[in-house]
């Protein structure tokens, strides 16, 4: 173990429909975005652990001997470990070092890792020596999963190399993927490193990362769809700074000012999220022009319900008003009040058409990605086989 | 009778909440709008009758001889009398004169004057030879209740003048209005000459004109609201052309494709309305800042829910955008998709602050009045005592 290199990337979440409805007991349902998170994991020679992470400028190296003391502290009941303790966190954290706010990312990332790496290094009775360089397409802050891709790359690399799951990908494969138990194994191992960063997270998140597609979420309870489209979209960024806590808060005012008028858009929320998990399902086989209809209305009705309970934005309005000028359909997604949009682009939306609309949505000052949700989730790669510009990330410096 | 001159108004309508609900069972609320419809009555020595229309471009008489033969035809049983029959349209659309598109409107104006003069006439026994002239504040055909208005106002005047009911303003006075059974009396004349004019009204804006302040409207059932206050709006129009008809089947058919997520929206829409209701009913004896600004919350939730069911248009969002910018809150009224917007004023709301809005929202191309909703129904009016501009419009030409 330990003697090779592994590649793998993990894909970040929308949330397709049921922001804030999810607060009060009703579905909703994320989807996989292809924007994905990648990791490289290689050995090294000097009884160093390093961690390279260049979206965040950030570069840190442990000497094994030094992470040894901290092993007893770390569970060595994986996967089914208690909640991390805050002052096993504190400790991490100080040992990821850099406490003042400039450097707060970069310490909590680096206390996940070493979180997990002490977890599997606890499980297995080892510490390897191993660089670990994660380099991501997604924006970080914007409610696209990204904390949980990071979680779940480094849980699937730590497991596989240290042999607790397997590696998938055999010779001459692109791609590959891990079976239902060991993504299982992965999922519960990323969820913990979600604790790390958030505290108390739903679970989501991780999920949709691990197990890509989409999922339903309802009072606590996730289930992964079973057969799901992949569908293009196009992600628009605001870059409207919002408070998750604040937004939800201010629905739960709503709630108790107009509870008659609330409760039903609510409801109507549901209904669009069960809706849309029923287009999704019956998409699956034989998509038809009238299944992107259906969920274009669903995408056009909610967002004006998001608006109605209060967390839409003028730069979400306006999204909505540049991409309909192309006949496209959008919503926010997550918190709204800011933030991003999803645009749905149907299978025969030229690339000119998709152009056109980026084209005037930069002119907003947004910032857009064209590509899918419905995405694989955690997967192992063969280098030579990614895009040029993640084989480049993927050196390092 | 029929020796002095008689003045009186009565007001448009706008559906301040249920819009599109009430096809379904829901409350709408309905309130009597202050622009005005104003009719000036003066006998004639020459034996004729005739009707000055001036925002029409039409003027018309009749010998009184002409009319006799009519007489008959014209139910005596006011105002139980039965529906306008087609063959006595259609006989009275001929005298109207102007079977040609061009004249449509003045063709069914006349006839619907006509109709009502003999209909009084023959309750009366009496051809009495009066000029009347109706001018309006009101624009035609944009949802405002104008046909109503034009109605109440000859049923005032006819009953009136003919002593089917008092004339009840007094030497002195420089308004009056009459008795709610003399009301009661207008209404259901009013009614029919909406019957002439739309063949099948919900009777809802000849209510409004009649009776002024507000009404709910369910199920075809009528009530008067005891007591409301009158707040001041800004009512503007986007001058977009749009089928009430082709809307409502839009509404219906999506309820039809989405009935579980259509139909809490139509639930919430109901709850605004009565909301709304109790709201004005709290306010009328001490309006507070509360009192407003929950009813602007009201404002902003419908209008989502609207657009949410299909009835939107970009011009109305550009509407609430625009009021928006400066703070206030804005819904469309009536069909949607296009047509009218009311935007809230405040008490506090500055002259200035207003006029910035109307200037704004003058550059998009829209039309705007200032004007308060709320407002009396049918009443007579000493003419010295009304506006110069109402003065001037009724000396016709």
């Amino acid at each position: 173990m330990w003697t090779r290199s592994l590649v793998l990337s993990a894909p970040g979440k929308v949330i397709l429909h049921g922001e804030h409805a999810v607060v009060h007991g009703k579905v909703a349902l994320a989807a996989a975005l292809n924007l994905r998170t990648f990791l490289r994991m290689t050995p090294r020679q000097d009884g160093r652990v390093s961690l390279q992470l260049p979206n965040l400028g950030s570069r840190r190296s442990w000497a094994a001997a030094e992470l040894r003391p901290l092993l007893a502290a770390a569970s060595a009941e994986l996967p089914e470990a208690q909640t991390p303790s805050a002052q096993q966190l504190e400790e991490l954290k100080e040992l990821a070092g850099g406490k003042d706010g400039h450097e707060a990312v970069q310490s909590v990332a680096a206390a996940t890792f070493l979180y997990l790496y002490l977890s599997v290094a606890s499980k297995c009775g080892v510490m390897p020596t191993v660089d670990i360089l994660v380099w991501s397409e997604l924006p970080t802050g914007a409610g696209l999963g990204s904390s949980a891709a990071y979680s779940a790359c480094l849980a699937g690399a730590l497991l596989s190399g240290c042999g607790a799951i397997s590696y998938p990908l055999q010779e001459g494969q692109e791609v590959a993927r891990w079976t239902k138990e060991e993504l299982d194994v992965i999922n519960r191992l990323a969820f913990k490193g979600e604790q790390v960063i958030h505290g108390n997270p739903s679970g989501v998140d991780n999920a949709v990362s691990t197990w890509g597609g989409a999922l339903q979420y309802v009072s606590g309870k996730i289930s992964v769809l079973e057969r799901v489209p992949t569908l293009r979209i196009l992600l628009t960024n605001t870059k409207v700074p919002r408070s998750t806590k604040v937004l939800v808060a201010g629905v739960k005012a709503k709630l108790l000012k107009f509870p008659t008028i609330m409760e039903p858009m609510l409801t109507s929320i549901d209904a669009v999220s069960r809706e849309c998990e029923g287009i999704l399902e019956a998409m699956t086989g034989d998509p038809s022009q009238e299944h992107y209809s259906r969920l274009e209305d669903l995408v056009d009705i909610n967002q004006h319900l998001l608006n109605g309970i209060g967390v839409g934005h003028a730069l979400l309005d306006r999204v909505c008003q540049v991409t309909s000028s192309h006949g496209l359909h959008s919503k926010l997604t997550g918190a709204g009040g800011g933030g991003c949009a999803i645009t749905l682009l149907r299978p025969g939306t030229t690339p000119s058409a998709v152009e056109d609309a980026v084209r005037d949505l930069t002119c907003c000052g947004f910032e857009c990605w064209e590509t899918v949700i419905g995405a694989p989730g955690i997967s192992a790669h063969a280098l030579p086989c990614l895009r040029a510009e993640v084989q480049k990330a993927l050196q390092g410096s």
